[in-house]
């Protein structure tokens, strides 16, 4: 079958040479044998693999001198948990930011470790269509770091610019949007991100930390958990997803050849930019509920005038080869993730079923 | 080149019927147009393959009703922080045996999170040469459970019994002997497993929880450390490691193939039996340090006349494809790790050799 437009929110599509070369390598790894997910953590073969990960993560994202880059297990989900514990003594609270359920769930993890507080909301009737500026955000400069996500997959906003807090540290939660432009590490006192949108399949998380930071964190805590006893070992404490993290090399191999981050964003706002254009040159049918300087360009959500009509257009873009473009279940209505492996072809054909679909369905 | 005979103490050696079919499908799974790791975990296709996943190791092991089968992350090791958090209250103490280093670092991970005490140990200066018997088990009859390792890498031992501790919650780690042979689950309360030995990749684990002691765990931890939260979701709450769980569903339908847990017994032993006889035959050089009857048909250990020798027939046989035989760096000497997917013939190879080396090398 022909390769599908891959739409989907996260797992999502990988570049096809990435995956071509697991496929070629996936028996018999670099005339070893074996497999590379047969290889023992500890040996050559995996261990360059392993460094060049960590290496080209440096080196696509910038990341300066002072910091650890890090591959660990649980996904975001487990972020939200290990930030607290590692960050947040008993004497201070927490700030969060809040445009999205990702963002909430971060939000109540912590409060069931530590003290926390709203420094921003945009929930508005449980949406979020915006990202707040920087005057909405009440920074307690006490605070023993902000937290705020860059990227909000079910409403489909996105930060365009750094969110200024002054000294406190900075915490980000990049899962779905890392790597699509270049990063300002140096902002940062610690990034994570899962990999299954950018950069990976499931099953790692990348962490990106100050060790000035790192050498606050809480000790009484259990060790696996320690965002130090990961960076002391160099994400080898214990055994790592070695084949996630192998598949991670690929594609981040892939993305340097095709120009690094700035190319990365080039082709993303090209993407982002054709299919917005199709989405507000008809506004009577297709409706995009976001902010316009709060767009995402790594999920781009519109409504159709019914959901009925939503439901239609799913299905016969199925037919035509074009997957995962349901919006959330929490959020109803058409969602496409343009994530960096997303071809500006598959924008295309998905512009010109949108012009084919508009033309038969029936008026509002 | 020709497959290696992988002696790995995990990541190990998988089957090389599941590595084909992996690799057939890398790019297009069942006429979707993409790979398995590309689908969203929440869509058909993932959703078959995870709960295919399931029902084989519920159909493998044997599970009873009552019990739920999870998939999650983080290794064995979060797995050590998990169980005391989940299971220890801060009115009881758990009891662990300790028969080598990794219950060693499960037992000082409880004690982090609670407290904690030694049913039994079998330490004598720093080894671990013996499975404890019966009447050395100590167990408290308040404890809140018992903690065991039923198979010890590092060491070479493995239990040959399901040790009798009454009323007791009884939790075992089985992550290098999960389906060697049959399990009776009912005798545990849980069962967790690194998937990296036996029946997977690196990066998954399995868990077998009891609902009954489900029930009892606490609820004053992070959701994402509750184990409630994840049989709840049938292993869904957050995204799972779906290209793990994918892969562990091929080796599981190889291993059913091939005659289920009752024939990797029988294969086991046979190879067991083989290389143990060898190393037997000729105790003037080759020495087993593990008492008989605590012998594991997991990880193979045993020693020669002296450390330069060992190097050497450890260089000598990767000359041969027979790799990762080097001893953990804690104990030295030479280990066999002979899992599930390791053949006969790689433990023919390997004795054959033994034969080869001893009769050239020099006197001891």
């Amino acid at each position: 079958m022909a390769r599908a437009h891959n739409f989907n929110a996260g797992p999502a599509g990988l570049p096809l040479a990435a995956l071509e070369r697991a496929q070629r390598e996936l028996i018999e790894f670099e005339g070893t044998g074996m497999s590379i997910m047969e290889h023992s953590h500890r040996g050559k073969a995996y261990e360059a693999v392993h460094n060049e990960a960590i290496a080209l993560t440096k080196e696509l994202c910038g990341v300066p001198d002072g910091y650890d880059v890090l591959f660990l297990q649980g996904g975001a989900s487990l972020q939200f948990a290990m930030v607290p514990m590692n960050f947040l003594p008993a004497d201070k609270s927490a700030d969060y930011v809040i445009t999205g359920g990702w963002a909430e769930k971060a939000y109540q993890e912590a409060g069931r470790i530590g003290k926390v507080r709203v420094a921003a909301t945009t929930e508005q009737n449980k949406k979020y269509t915006r990202i707040p500026k920087q005057e909405e955000l009440k920074v307690d400069p006490a605070a023993a770091y902000v937290h705020y996500t860059t990227n909000n997959t079910l409403f489909g906003t996105q930060w365009h610019h750094v969110p200024d807090v002054g000294n406190v540290p900075l915490v980000a939660d990049m899962s779905s949007d890392i790597m699509w432009a270049p990063i300002d590490v140096a902002k940062y006192s610690l990034i994570y991100a899962g990999a299954q949108k950018n950069i990976g399949p499931s099953g790692v998380v990348v962490v990106i930390v100050k060790k000035d930071f790192l050498a606050t964190a809480r000790k009484d805590i259990p060790v696996i958990l320690r965002y130090a006893t990961h960076a002391e070992n160099n994400s080898l404490y214990n055994t790592p997803p070695t084949f996630g993290i192998y598949l991670i090399r690929n594609v981040l191999a892939v993305t340097k050849e095709m120009g690094g981050l700035a190319a990365m964003e080039k082709h993303n706002r090209k993407k982002g930019d054709l299919l917005y254009s199709a989405i507000d040159a008809d506004p009577d049918f297709f409706r995009a509920p976001v902010e316009k300087a709060s767009r995402s360009y790594m999920n781009i959500v519109f409504r159709l005038p019914t959901e009925e009509l939503e439901k239609r257009f799913v299905a016969e873009a199925t037919k035509r080869n074009m997957v995962g473009l349901a919006g959330h279940r929490s959020t109803g209505g058409i969602r496409a993730s343009t994530y960096n492996a997303v071809s500006y072809a598959s924008i295309e054909a998905l512009v010109s079923f949108m012009a084919e679909f508009r033309k038969t369905a029936p008026a509002a």
